[in-house]
């Protein structure tokens, strides 16, 4: 069976039973359909309260990867197995997850609710409009675009010279021929002709501003703080000045409520906020991990992509800006991922091959040892695909020991919970060790520095070499006092590296900086490495060709 | 009080209680928190079934108006007072609304949801994002643009020529600096440059095609229908052709389905589906029509703008196509708007002037005989607004029954349902006559001649000039076999003509078609005349500068 057809098969309990298991009341709840509800402004307020008292808090387990095959490593598959494994050994696990784009769904990538045993459902609501969240995020975001290119063109009272506005439009699609464009054309009634850019919504500043703000109060500073360009005596203008925040936040309203569903085992899980981990900070909401937090006695929660992107920003951005930090980290391998990186065709990575695993395994490595750093207690799970050979998964195992980490076998995907038991236990000891916590750079620093620590620690770069273009305007931020803000590095998700030939552990390599990003409303500064983008575009054959939906609205092809 | 804050003050019945009221259990809804819900699939099919038996339905009445103020002359306010003050004499009554788009909400016109005491609610909900109809025909409208913009990027093997692509893609907000755009900038891996255009989401083909379809079969159908463009050899080229159809309807699976809400007056109400009239066809979803005339004995329902626009293409698009006779129509005229089309000043409308009505009426008159020439039953109801004398309102009544139309004064606004109990009884009466309907053009003659008799018929011009590209593509789209559609004409609402400056009845002018464009989808080609844009602009100062949105959600300034 395919997930989709598992998850439809499931047959779901009211969220309203959900709710109760984890003591939220039905008028704490806004139901969207049977199967979905977002949490009341007044419940979340009390629920934030709890959970940022440490005292009364649960555990925070962080679910990251290796470097992944293009598939994704079952991160979020392995996320879910193990808050149902969790809640299978009598602990109260809630799990957070970020909510999917449509851009991968309709790609290449699919959906993000997991896979086979171990997934959150309503698949399909979730992967496609959900809740609204992101239709809110790109609605919000576009009318700040309006507003801007119409304040020009209405006499530009605020002096703002069009051609540096940083504001992009968006859309949750994956569309390159709105990378670059030119907007405004037509003449005198139809705008001020400038060059733009589109980038996907997941990416966008407002997502990253409503997965960090706790409140609407939190909302509105950071929206008014959002940089949108210079006026012509080069000062920089923020939206605030436009006078327009309350509009732009009520359209948000909602989107700052964490989204409660369920796993096919009927366990609780937040799935809320869904920025991208290689173009963007790469965690859920900061208000779905505080109320899994004040609810549960151990949160399960991913992060994007790979460890060096979203368990970095996890750490360095979401954590420090809330002062949470974590018990226990587990990085996700597969086989197949270990053998891509010892250098096997995409092809033949279902058969046997004890000697690409050796050599892959120097990814898995560098992911260890980065997490190392950081402090964290850390154990490694092998999320067992059906052609995994015994010899294979025990070779994990015993290089994972010799790099002073235990490795775990998870079958989370073929058996839910049950699969993810072992982990389960690993986990909860991990979460009993004391650690000492530490960032891979301080604040205090150059920005230049921070990245030059970044390339250095954690994507084992010998140097970094910054384009004049992004070098000037680092030096600018810090000028104009944003000289304290963490770094988000927007680079390829299929190396440690900025290049996604690049496999395994790459070493003694130039760590290229091409542009930077100020985004001051979000509080940080994006740097882009190599040749990323924050505007996918789709592949010859998309997902969207095997997609399709019957006349009672049951959707199929969706993965 | 504003319109919000007795909306606010207002205490909701849940959404079941008011399904109750019509005869829909729980389990044919599903909730969209606990005062908005869709109807289920099975549902919808059995009431579908029961509407189009003509025996089986309720009568079907209509709110249209004279040519509008920027305000608006209230019909909304006017079809929920109405559809209350039926309730209030014992009518079994339903009402059925188009869903407010974003862009008038934070532009200049407001939201869409009634006023004063004649609302429906909850309004911040309704006129914000509501149940997300119209961030999926968003999504859907824009995953169309990437798939074609993709499939050339990809090798075009389709031949489709860049230059002919008729594909614009949509932001449901005013933002004119989208009119005209280029995309695919940036080189090789970034798409093929073109020049492209961006419309609001509510005149999308997609809207159109969501509010004319029954069921996902039809969606299916019209999408794999619409002309996109046309190959290098000039064949025109279809989206079904790209082989993603299923993928598309996969994100309207929802949106096709009406919306329940309730009125002040928790009376039933559905609102569903909302293209503009000025620049589409301007009628709520025939899923909404048929859903309310299965449950109610009479549905009040509006189409926008004023009788030329909203009410022609209700008849000569939509109940055409579905085989639908409207009972009964209401002109809403206001003494505010026939002043102002007596030339009195924008200031000057709340001062009695007697002349000024007399010579305004003119266009009212033109909508009264408009609307006898589809041989329906009409009356007209003065909207009451508290500036106005008993003196302009007699004055009102008498040139309308020189005109053989009753005009009965609606205090909605001021007293809800109670301030429609004249007009109610009056529709009561309307609705037990007998009459012929007759459209105002047949669909078998060319397309020319039905732009023709349009012009002449209802918008009272002498002539019709068009553009040489208009003519050509008319004489495109008969040879393509597509000569047998209805026209939507895209034209100003501020005058019965083509120009807004030619208030009161202009005549002895001459009509001019810019463009056309072939709906093929949604089974219509749409006629632009004069300078209409399908994409509106910001004001100066637009509606957004004043709303905002508390700590705890409410919503203020929003209207």
């Amino acid at each position: 069976m395919t997930d989709i057809e598992i998850a439809q098969k499931n047959v779901m309990e009211p969220v309203e039973k959900i709710a109760e298991k984890i003591g939220i009341d039905r008028e704490s709840l806004e139901l969207y359909g049977n199967y979905k509800a977002k949490i009341s402004f007044e419940k979340l307020n009390a629920l934030q309260k709890k959970a940022l008292d440490s005292s009364s808090r649960g555990k925070l387990v962080l679910v990251t990867a290796m470097t992944p095959t293009a598939a994704g490593e079952g991160k979020s598959t392995v996320t879910i197995a193990l808050g149902d494994g969790l809640r299978k050994i009598g602990r109260k696990s809630v799990i957070a997850l970020r909510e999917p784009s449509l851009g991968p769904c309709f790609g290449i990538k699919g959906g993000a609710c997991g896979g086979g045993y171990a997934q959150v459902v309503p698949m399909e609501d979730i992967n496609l409009h959900f809740t609204g969240d992101i239709h809110a995020i790109t609605a919000a975001n576009n009318l700040m675009a309006a507003l801007i290119d119409n304040h020009i063109q209405q006499g530009n009272s605020l002096n703002i010279d069009p051609r540096t506005i940083s504001w992009k439009r968006c859309v949750d699609l994956n569309d390159r021929s709105l990378r670059n464009v030119i907007v405004g054309l037509g003449g005198k009634i139809d705008g001020v002709p400038r060059e733009s850019h589109f980038q996907i919504s997941v990416a966008s500043e407002i997502m990253a501003i409503v997965c960090l703000s706790k409140t609407i109060s939190e909302l509105k500073e950071r929206i008014s703080k959002i940089t949108i360009g210079a006026d012509y005596s080069k000062n920089p203008v923020t939206f605030g000045s436009l006078g327009c925040t309350g509009a732009v936040v009520a359209l948000l309203k909602d989107a700052i409520r964490p989204n409660l569903v369920q796993t096919l085992e009927k366990n609780p899980a937040f799935i809320h906020g869904g920025p991208f981990a290689n173009i963007a900070h790469g965690c859920n909401s900061i208000n779905a991990t505080l109320c899994a937090l004040a609810l549960g006695d151990y949160v399960v929660t991913e992060a994007g992509f790979a460890a060096d992107l979203g368990a970095e920003k996890f750490f360095d951005i979401k954590c420090r800006m809330n002062g949470l930090v974590l018990n226990a980290a587990v990085i996700v391998a597969t086989v197949r991922a270990l053998k891509m990186h010892g250098g096997v065709a995409k092809t033949e990575l279902s058969a046997e091959n004890i000697p690409a695993v050796e050599i892959g395994f120097a990814n898995l490595k560098a992911h260890i040892e980065n997490m190392k750093k950081f402090g964290v207690p850390v154990a490694v799970a092998i999320n067992k695909f059906i052609t995994d050979t015994d010899s294979e998964i025990a070779l994990v195992q015993k290089l994972c020991a010799e790099s002073g980490c235990s490795a775990v076998v998870c079958e989370g995907w073929e058996k839910g919970g049950a699969g993810a038991i072992d982990l389960a236990h690993k986990v909860v000891e991990l979460c009993d060790l004391t650690f000492e916590f530490k960032n891979i750079y301080p604040l205090d620093i150059p920005l230049k520095e921070k990245i030059e620590i970044l390339a250095k620690e954690i994507y084992r770069a010998s140097s970094v070499e910054f384009e004049g273009k992004a070098l000037k305007k680092l030096n600018q931020f810090e000028e104009q006092g944003f000289g304290s803000l963490p770094i988000c590095m927007a680079k390829t998700q299929n190396s440690i590296s900025h290049d996604k030939s690049l496999q395994g552990a790459p070493k003694d390599y130039v760590f290229p900086i091409r542009d930077v990003q100020l985004y001051s409303g979000a509080g940080f500064v994006v740097a882009f490495a190599g040749d990323i983008v924050d505007m996918p575009g789709l592949p010859k054959a998309p997902a969207a060709l095997n997609i399709d939906v019957d006349d009672d609205g049951i959707i199929s092809g969706l993965f």
